[in-house]
């Protein structure tokens, strides 16, 4: 597909998820535990820990929601799942100042490889920005780090809702004084882009097949679904003539 | 002053007024005026108009916060200043486009010579941001035209109350995840920098004697009532060792 088709032509603004679509989320703390496994002494199933990890991140989010916990943000929904795993896994001797390093993994997350390259052609010719659950200090940090040219951070936190409830993906377009339909929304995950798609954003699937290690079955979908379908952000970028 | 004085050396963020502290309002929406001028064959003091036009901001602004105004951001606020001043300078023949076209000049606003160079040395060291009554989109497209490399776009649109509401200066500390103390604000007003002292926001004067014109009389303000005071972006680059 090439951006001159009607329904791509009219894109003025990439917004990207960014856990797993723009970073290596799992590869990048599985390195700091293992790092803090040898410094420390502590053995552990670090692959299980960070899949568990991950795994409280829905959870969490879903009692924001529903309203047994108040607004907290992502820094403050892994520290939560961080000191249940902890228990859980049997972890001893980690203080306090450690484990709010070991929490702060998250603001230093490597992103794929292609990711740089395609976000910087893709800046030249379109509005970029995240559209991400990670709160605001979170990837400003990252993006710092990793050398990520946002034009605008939109996160959850701004409008304190998580995705993929509807305020998030309407955020962008207000914002920005245009039209959902000159929006796109890039992910690697099917039902973030089909919520999008409701809000009459337009959808680009990137296919990640090493978001949950090499072991694990990867995300598949239906091809047909969005507006696009790409193997990285370098084939977004030909896709839309940036 | 040094940058590894105790008051700035845990300074962490550094936030910047954008209208006449970033970019020269005056003399990019004067330019923009006197080729429309000349386009239509449109006879005006567009001094006096710019000039009309900009003190139209804070009445404006004080519509909002007393509730006379629902929430309306500074595109909505410049074009129903716009509308009044196109009929009391007698204006006429412009069309609908032409004016909405106007409207957004506020979009395309030159940086001052030194702004880009200080920035980008800045950004090195600190987190740089907005911290504007500009909206959204605003502050983003003219950050992708003049090539303002900022971290993060913060805007009064976010917290919808205008600055000098304490609401816009502790945003910033908030979303960072950091002290109000780790934050500074470059401003050339001292009172936008009086109410983000007062928030215990840190604060540097930068000089625009050119804001209002080469004819006005530039702001004078007291030394010793800031953090720092500096000529440019270059001096407060140095100041801040980056």
């Amino acid at each position: 597909m090439a951006a001159t088709e009607p329904a791509l032509a009219s894109v003025r603004a990439l917004v990207f998820d960014v856990f797993g679509t723009v970073v290596d989320w799992r590869g990048s703390i599985l390195a700091e535990l293992e790092a803090l496994g040898r410094r420390k002494g502590i053995a552990a199933d670090w692959g299980i820990f960070v899949d568990d990890w991950r795994r409280g991140y829905q959870p969490a989010m879903q009692r924001v929601r529903s309203g047994a916990l108040p607004w907290t943000n992502i820094d403050g929904l892994h520290r939560l799942i961080l000191d249940d795993i902890v228990q859980k896994h049997g972890i001893a001797g980690l203080d306090e100042d450690e484990k709010r390093q070991l929490n702060s993994a998250w603001h230093r997350l490597d992103p794929w490889p292609d990711a740089v390259a395609g976000l910087t052609r893709l800046k030249r010719r379109y509005v970029i920005g995240t559209l991400s659950n990670g709160n605001v200090a979170l990837l400003v940090n990252m993006a710092k780090r990793a050398g990520l040219p946002w034009d605008m951070v939109f996160s959850a936190e701004l409008v304190r809702h998580f995705k993929p409830d509807p305020e998030t993906y309407l955020m962008v377009p207000a914002l920005l004084g245009i039209a959902p339909h000159e929006v796109m929304l890039v992910a690697a995950h099917g039902g973030d882009l089909a919520a999008a798609s409701r809000q009459g954003v337009r959808t680009a699937y990137v296919r990640r097949p090493l978001e949950h290690g090499p072991a694990a079955q990867p995300e598949t979908v239906a091809a047909g679904g969005f507006d696009l379908m790409v193997e990285d952000f370098g084939a977004l970028a030909a896709a839309m003539g940036a």
